[in-house]
């Protein structure tokens, strides 16, 4: 018998509501996956919200709910530093788990917060609180497990990476891409936390911290913004086949390349010109995305949201879920004990969705059509395409190249496999057609 | 007190090779991060190697290894089918857990295989099978818990990318560069698997199942391998703002956009023309990389080396740390059961290495010197810095734009900041430099 894990939520702000919005979209792949029924029985708000389901008891003492015998885990995302500290540490005295957001409070007291968590036999789970959807913070400390980390370099700030990008492409100024981030509302009113690089030096701490095995140490991190970034510099920069990002670094210095009294672990936040080729240099917008060097591995990259409702909460119920594994566990069934099941989903949760045939796949063409140089022929094949429910998004007619056979290079939309068979049997017939079509399958690769 | 954990490693090719060869290299490093010890006991090879520790014990019955009491945890790098089912099978049943690189293997007999771990109360791990050290099966199974996958696309066999690539950077045709793939390593004498996409079948099938939750299906997989590209398709495809690259694509198809008829998945390996600027567009070489579009996280990226002795070496020891963390865990002393320490590394293991000051520092940089148009100053500045030990990676001098003030833009290789310091203190007190020196960093992002 499956058991149920009880979840609290404070703050309902874009975060809290976001993971309210998951659990609800995605709550039977929640149980297939876990093998546990996910409840949220409890939400810390200020104010009384009518867009929750009644069954959940709201309250806006939020100390009370960190010691509810009504709550197995707290998520803690109401932000800030001094009230989410009390309340998380009265969780965890509570031995409630707790999952957060909140980088700037690990990056600032972390050292403490974990300590008692270990003294009280409870987990601090923090995915969220670095580089947003990533799962950077698992990635590093379970993937990259039994590698050296030689340094990590991250775009950790999204509003940051957006104003880089956007002087870069359009060749703005600073001040007037800001102004239009903080309308877009990806920058505070007060973007000095952006903008000076405080955001990313708090996820770059927590970075360090889980690459090299050192305490939290915020504020020994070099920080430098962008502010002082020029179109000029920008520009000169591109010139040279560089791109200036604005990077995390956390570099291990050792005998290897430095004298005694430089080894150490450097810390920096800090626009940094980097390749035009490197896959870093193009993460453009409010982008994430961390490169990690270490020994054996090489160079990894992970890319993606650093932000936003679902990114955010999809990194908080990544924490949720590895806690579900650990709590929902039955005790009669250890086989299932802290187990990820083999196939990602408990096994009598496998579905018997039926697996396409080719015929019935649905992608974009590029076709290539070798016809004579007969004024008809693009008519008809278009004809053809048209008639049987394909839609062109792009033609390319290159000059004749050998004894007046001409190259038609077509791209289609999307269209089921059989009928795009169909099409091109019958432009293969016309008397104007040279030879076999060729087709390559097209993939826009959009959201 | 910490538990020892004892491996065996069959095979000792490449795979097996270097993971002896990372246990050697990071074992402090691995103690730090599990708080357990972790022992080679024994390894499976065909003849006696005088490379190895003399205390493991060398052993050509592989079967005897895979129930040996002296084996907490079985690694299979053997490779192929037959044997290395029946060996995997005696592991299991002999309660061993299962670490494999083998994604044929699972591939085509891993249903079989799962049900029986399951029924021994045993793991079999596999995040070495796909994508080499790219953690893609943690990432799917565990920090995408939360999410439901619409569809995901990989570049996962390297061969395939490294021809591709090849292509379409010098212009070569296909058969030339398979000739050279096959010097290089990268492709075996008989390419089959590799160029009609066998192998990245095989491991779509083992993503498609942890994204969707369906039982392994390889043999419904349809596959298209790249013999069939040629230069031209190449090249205009360029033309029209597409790269074709040989993907696998797990694509969930719904109500949304099939009738009902159409619903299912598609599984898929061929080539495909995707956007240019697509960063799965700059995947290029070797590498691999594999895109997941997921709700509500939206889009993420993961990139890295798909094959070689240590990336694979980096995940098949994530995998054994993962079963380390449940296998060390001390009965006394239940927190730490099962739980990945908060900052990766024991909490009594966290190192007090020195953050470095900002003056310790060291990175390239680069510089734009405002200079009177004089022309002795480029000179100057040139000595300053090599009498500084800075060196000169690229100088750009623009024409004048005001008032005979040129600037000068100098790239230097990585020095110690403190150095700059110094050199920049003296070039802004020549009398033909205008105004202060903007200095960025720049970064190779070299491995």
């Amino acid at each position: 018998m499956s058991k149920s894990i009880k979840l609290a939520i404070l703050g309902l702000g874009t975060v809290g509501t976001g993971v309210v919005n998951l659990i609800n979209d995605n709550l039977a792949e929640l149980k297939r996956r876990s093998g546990s029924d996910i409840i949220i029985t409890e939400v810390g708000t200020r104010r009384q919200r009518d867009d929750i389901d009644p069954t959940i008891i709201q309250n806006d003492d939020l100390m009370a709910i960190a010691a509810s015998d009504n709550v197995d885990i707290v998520i803690e995302v109401i932000g800030g530093i001094t009230l989410a500290k009390d309340i998380m540490i009265h969780a965890i005295k509570n031995g409630k788990h707790v999952v957060t957001a909140n980088k700037a409070l690990l990056a600032e007291h972390g050292n403490e917060i974990f300590a008692l968590a270990e003294a009280h036999n409870v987990h601090v789970a923090y995915e969220a609180a670095v580089a947003g959807g990533i799962p950077i913070i698992k990635v590093m400390r379970e993937a990259l497990a039994a590698n050296k980390i030689d340094w990590l370099a991250g775009i950790i700030n999204g509003t940051g990476n957006f104003i880089m990008t956007e002087m870069r492409d359009k060749g703005r100024p600073f001040a007037d891409v800001l102004a239009e981030a903080q309308e877009l509302g990806y920058a505070e009113a007060d973007p000095t936390f952006d903008v000076e690089g405080i955001d990313a030096a708090h996820k770059l701490a927590l970075l360090a911290s889980i690459a090299f095995g050192i305490p939290l140490q915020f504020d020994k991190v070099y920080c430098e913004g962008i502010t002082g970034i020029t179109l000029q510099d920008v520009n000169y920069a591109e010139e040279l086949g560089y791109r200036i990002k604005h990077l995390g670094f956390a570099v291990r210095r050792d005998s290897k390349d430095n004298n005694q009294e430089d080894q150490g672990i450097e810390l920096r936040v800090h626009p940094t010109l980097i390749p035009q080729d490197a896959l870093l240099a193009n993460v453009n917008g409010v982008k994430n995305a961390v490169l990690v060097s270490s020994h054996p591995l090489g160079q990894t990259l992970y890319c993606g949201d650093g932000a936003g409702a679902g990114a955010t909460a999809s990194a908080v119920m990544a924490d949720v879920m590895d806690l579900v594994r650990v709590l929902g566990a039955n005790d009669q069934d250890s086989s299932r004990s802290h187990h990820v099941p083999h196939l990602a989903f408990m096994p009598e949760q496998l579905s018997d969705t039926p697996i396409l045939r080719a015929e019935q796949m649905k992608t974009g063409y590029y076709l290539r059509v070798h016809a004579y140089d007969n004024p008809g022929v693009l008519a008809d094949i278009t004809r053809i395409l048209s008639d049987a429910g394909i839609n062109i998004d792009a033609i390319l007619q290159k000059p004749a190249h050998k004894l007046g056979e001409v190259p038609v290079i077509i791209l289609t939309l999307p269209v089921i496999e059989s009928q795009m068979n169909e099409a091109i049997a019958k432009i293969e017939k016309l008397a104007a057609v040279a030879d076999k079509v060729v087709r390559i399958r097209l993939d826009e690769l959009a959201q």
